[in-house]
């Protein structure tokens, strides 16, 4: 096996496939990322056994001036791998292996040489025997992620919430997470696709690490589901994730569909308001904050307090507020969540009563987008 | 106490007297910082008792605003107090302390309010009686800390080792230190000062810390010394450290002054090639890089070496080689900090034998600056 190539455009590709390498793996194989060199193209997978990214170098792209002499290929340590190339003194390199898999990577006068294995040992990549073509724009993904993967749950003990549920209803896709104290929920409609319906669990973990690979891109991400794997095909790249098993919670019945209490407030000022009292109940016992609704006095105060430290008061600066009177407390780590999930706009909170579940919609609600959170019950 | 202020501005004097502010202090009241109001400034202390650093924001400072309502004084949890004023929604503040010492923090519609403690309670500084005035340039003082500090001695066992050493004869300083495996001496010469001769020992961590808030000022620092204490003077800062107590080794006998091979090189591209070879010396069990230097072939090559993982080679680029022929091992991390200290400047590595110690210097050599590693004897 031998090629040379761009340093610079190699190591965005093994970039791409090292997000799916863990230093701790049982497997020892899968610290290493794996090379297969075709005629006409570069393959570099890395995986944890969770999820497994394939990118393929192709010698069409041009920039990465890839230059193949003989093809093969090899498991070479990952992190390893990664920082030396990363530090090679010149623009491009040549990498040669032998039949002893022992691997010679030449950048100007610099000379390294790494054990290297064979690569069939590598587990194989998942077989994905999809019928459907499903294909979602990459930014509506990442957003449908970005805006979901914030309510799943962080403890092992019930796995099926660390997921995303994704249902596929013909062209109407919904998202939902839950950590069971606050739930976020994204629906959209996907265009120009095949007919179907799926209902998959996906780890919040897989999808965060998909996210951050999507970067801006409006290019379609196409989706092939099977019974136990999910595959985003983008550009150059594979990515597969293992599903999560199980009945996933029945969500719909938890969204009150009234609201006594309205308040409507620009989401980026609430949140700095709720930043500010969450200084002091994160040292208070049960890390939580109060916010007073007054309609007829037209205030809304928030409080926090640390019983050692002292406390905060803050009146906030609403566009409206509505209906009955209402004082009720909540975590205001998820109340942060929630909002930074809205970005710069104008936010609308739906009270219903001080220890019922409560909305966060945008402003002008079409239904797409709802959070919602459990308040705390005080003393 | 009353003062209303700019936030941002006060948050700068907030933010050096916090250098010194240790969460781990075994003295309560110092995980505090302490603020008195004068008629006219407002003094902020810090200090961890090895360290004291005392900020002055005075009226006559028109960017920060200082209005002073009524004078007095209190100690508040620092760490808490800077977080709050951080994220205060307007431009200004202002601070209210009860005779309770009560603090009430109110800026637009947000008011915390936290609890203070009487600031008798709080240490002294140190009272520094000093006769002499010296003064140096900030951005020299800096350079010499920067440059120094690196040999010193991060492990406790040898408390006089963390410090640098500095002597002071007539208008020539001296500053050396050494963790008794690789040495850093930078000299200068100080104008425009009284004469005095002082040697004092100053904790390597104090001068780091000074080194950050120094900056690029080109502006005087003044020095007072006593005998257990050193101040240093700078705008409106003042920075107190206590001195260590010993007599320093005799340093000047180490410093070999003939070479029988010498490289010159730029400082810059050794160190990439001794962070090459590094990555694979750090997983060899004695983190040892080897140089062979070879006059009559006119090569100057470094060896990594793995056991486990691989080897890398690497022909210098240098400027010229002169002398016998040499092959020396020694600790890449040492060499890569010697070289930082260079910068991209061009340097002269000075050899006599392989188990001797080598000193790098610049290649334009006055004697005011030299660094000394000490050879790894291998199998």
């Amino acid at each position: 096996m031998k090629f040379s190539v761009h340093r610079a455009a190699f190591l965005q590709y093994l970039n791409t496939a090292q997000t799916a390498i863990s230093g701790k793996t049982t497997l020892e194989i899968l610290t290493g990322v794996k090379l297969n060199l075709s005629a006409d193209a570069l393959t570099i997978t890395g995986s944890n056994s969770d999820i497994s990214i394939e990118t393929i170098l192709s010698i069409a792209d041009e920039d990465a001036q890839l230059t193949i002499e003989e093809p093969g290929s090899v498991v070479l340590p990952a992190r390893f791998f990664g920082e030396i190339v990363k530090r090679l003194p010149e623009d491009t390199f040549t990498l040669t292996v032998n039949d002893r898999f022992q691997t010679t990577i030449v950048s100007g006068s610099s000379e390294f040489t790494i054990n290297g294995v064979e690569s069939e040992a590598y587990p194989h990549l998942p077989e994905i025997d999809s019928k459907d073509q499903l294909k979602i724009p990459g930014d509506l993904l990442k957003q449908i992620i970005d805006q979901t993967v914030i309510a799943t749950s962080k403890q092992e003990n019930r796995p099926m919430l660390t997921g995303i549920h994704l249902t596929i209803n013909e062209s109407e896709l919904t998202a939902v997470a839950t950590d069971s104290h606050r739930l976020s929920q994204r629906k959209a409609t996907l265009e120009n696709n095949a007919t179907g319906n799926y209902d998959i669990l996906v780890p919040g973990d897989s999808l965060s690490k998909l996210s951050k690979m999507l970067g801006e891109t409006q290019e379609d991400v196409e989706l092939q589901i099977s019974e136990n794997q999910v595959l985003f095909i983008l550009d150059h790249t594979s990515f597969y994730s293992r599903l999560l098993e199980g009945q996933y919670p029945n969500t719909t019945q938890l969204i009150p569909n009234s609201a006594s209490t309205t308040v409507e407030i620009d989401a980026h000022s609430l949140l700095r308001s709720i930043e500010r009292a969450s200084l002091l109940s994160h040292e208070g016992h049960n890390n939580v904050v109060r916010l007073v609704v007054d309609p007829a006095a037209n205030t809304a105060t928030i409080f926090g307090n640390s019983p050692e430290i002292g406390n905060v008061e803050e009146v906030l600066d609403f566009n409206q507020i509505e209906g009955d009177e209402l004082e009720i407390s909540f975590n205001p780590d998820y109340m942060k969540d929630a909002l930074h999930a809205f970005g710069q706009s104008e936010v609308k909170l739906n009270f219903t009563l001080p220890l019922r579940p409560f909305t966060i919609v945008p402003s002008e609600d079409d239904g797409s987008f709802i959070q919602l959170i459990t308040p705390v019950r005080t003393a």
